[in-house]
């Protein structure tokens, strides 16, 4: 599975090298410091998840390429927002500086304005007939009712006691919106029907959870170098997290759980889906 | 003309609050900080020109609300981050408190994000005919390559000395992106034609410098109290202005140089441009 992840990252990143240009202008910091962040190693899982789903279709890259790159772009920029002084205030993510540290608060905050609306400009390239539609879901995802929203409640729980509830209503928001954004945007450009989108949205919001408890899980037990952060830096924070609320045994059991209902709802594509069974697989039992 | 403005003014309001509702859920604060700048009592110039050059070719506001709505949101946007204590550091906005002293720094940014990815919902929700193209120019002239692009050039040049053509390459994106995309985008959505659409561009684009350098002026001669901001904060902070640059004769002469240029480009329209000249006449020579 590694060899086919790093095949396909690279296929992602020369799509986001050509989409996003180095420009020659007055301007051109603004765009070392896009690039800065987008090429500071990323997974890729987003437009992967995006790429795997239309696959299932019979769809390739260059079906979801504009819509996927856009997403990976969103994703940045909430790094980058995230990361602020004002905001989580690190120094450090995978092993480099911040944006900020890299580039000046100022820029990094254009940085991240430059990301969240060049997502669009390049989401509004796609020639595909359903990319209108597709344009809707991801810009719901990431906003209020999405992504955007789920940083807010999290801001605000910060050092406050939470019920599961509430952790789940953050994690859905804030990194299950574009999970599942990913997977049913790769099936609407596909030209999937409406109940092939709605299991693949009920695949993806599942996997949303399992990742993300992994994630925590990984915070407690994984090593510092597989992890490209600290370990318990979650805890040191004081951050609300699965592990926290549940202990390590049930999040273990969770993680099964919530990854058995999201190969159950891929059961209706048959053998079209056994490149992303395995995936999930892969990364809900990763270590880092 | 003032009341022909604030009857406009009254109906993109309506429409403001109609796309941009409060809700009551846990990220609610949000809400309230997006309306806090939103309400802050904008001028609404993008949206009324938008509408007016959309009257040029017998459209309505019914045809560009979602679009208008979207780039007023932009605008809104990008003043929020501008005030932000690592950008301009300002408390005060037209005479209230400004979005990160009223909510904190950490909302405001986030209030600034969600504006401009709302911008994108809200326009998507657009059912003209021609609405994927006029989302590609907002998405353009708000970009690295038009408005942002603007900020990061006018950021590095503060306490520099620059030239005129420095000066206009700043103000051409900073401000003059969006009051052309408004313009272009009317003509769109309205329907006109490739050459029809040349025409406003090229009044729009004479309009925006005209008003910038207007404002240059008033940020030297006019009253506080008609400012909403204290006279000669721009000269305070060092920055560069066309009054700096040319002084007060020269800058007077130049504002009245492009509104010529701005009239004429609306030419091919005859009398059904009457209130877009108006409507120029009275931005370029207000006091306020």
């Amino acid at each position: 599975m590694k060899n086919e992840l790093s095949e396909r990252i690279t296929v992602v990143d020369t799509s986001l090298d050509e989409l996003l240009p180095q420009y020659d202008n007055p301007q051109s910091v603004i765009y070392d410091a896009m690039r800065y962040s987008i090429f500071a190693g990323g997974k890729r899982l987003r437009p992967i998840l995006m790429w795997e789903t239309a696959r299932i279709f019979g769809k390739e890259w260059d079906c979801v390429k504009e819509l996927a790159c856009a997403l990976e772009m969103i994703h940045t920029y909430s790094l980058i927002h995230d990361d602020l002084p004002a905001m989580d205030d690190d120094d450090m993510r995978r092993g480099m500086p911040t944006n900020h540290i890299k580039f000046g608060e100022d820029i990094a905050i254009l940085a991240g304005d430059a990301l969240l609306n060049k997502a669009f400009e390049v989401a509004l390239l796609s020639k595909n007939p359903n990319a209108y539609k597709a344009l809707q879901v991801l810009a719901n995802s990431s906003g209020t009712e999405g992504m955007i929203g789920g940083q807010v409640v999290d801001l605000q729980s910060e050092g406050k006691d939470i019920e599961l509830s509430g952790l789940q209503y953050i994690h859905s928001l804030k990194t299950g919106a574009l999970i599942r954004s990913a997977c049913v945007i790769g099936a609407i450009l596909a030209g999937a029907s409406e109940k092939e989108i709605s299991a693949i949205d009920e695949f993806a919001k599942n996997l949303g959870i399992a990742f993300q408890i992994r994630d925590d899980i990984l915070d407690v037990t994984g090593s510092a170098d597989e992890l490209g952060k600290p370990i318990g830096s979650d805890e040191e924070c004081d951050k609300n997290t699965y592990v926290k609320l549940c202990g390590i045994e049930k999040s273990e059991m969770l993680v099964n759980e919530y990854s058995q209902k999201a190969m159950k709802a891929l059961s209706i594509f048959g053998n079209g889906a056994d490149f992303l069974i395995k995936l999930t697989d892969y990364l809900i039992n990763r270590n880092n």
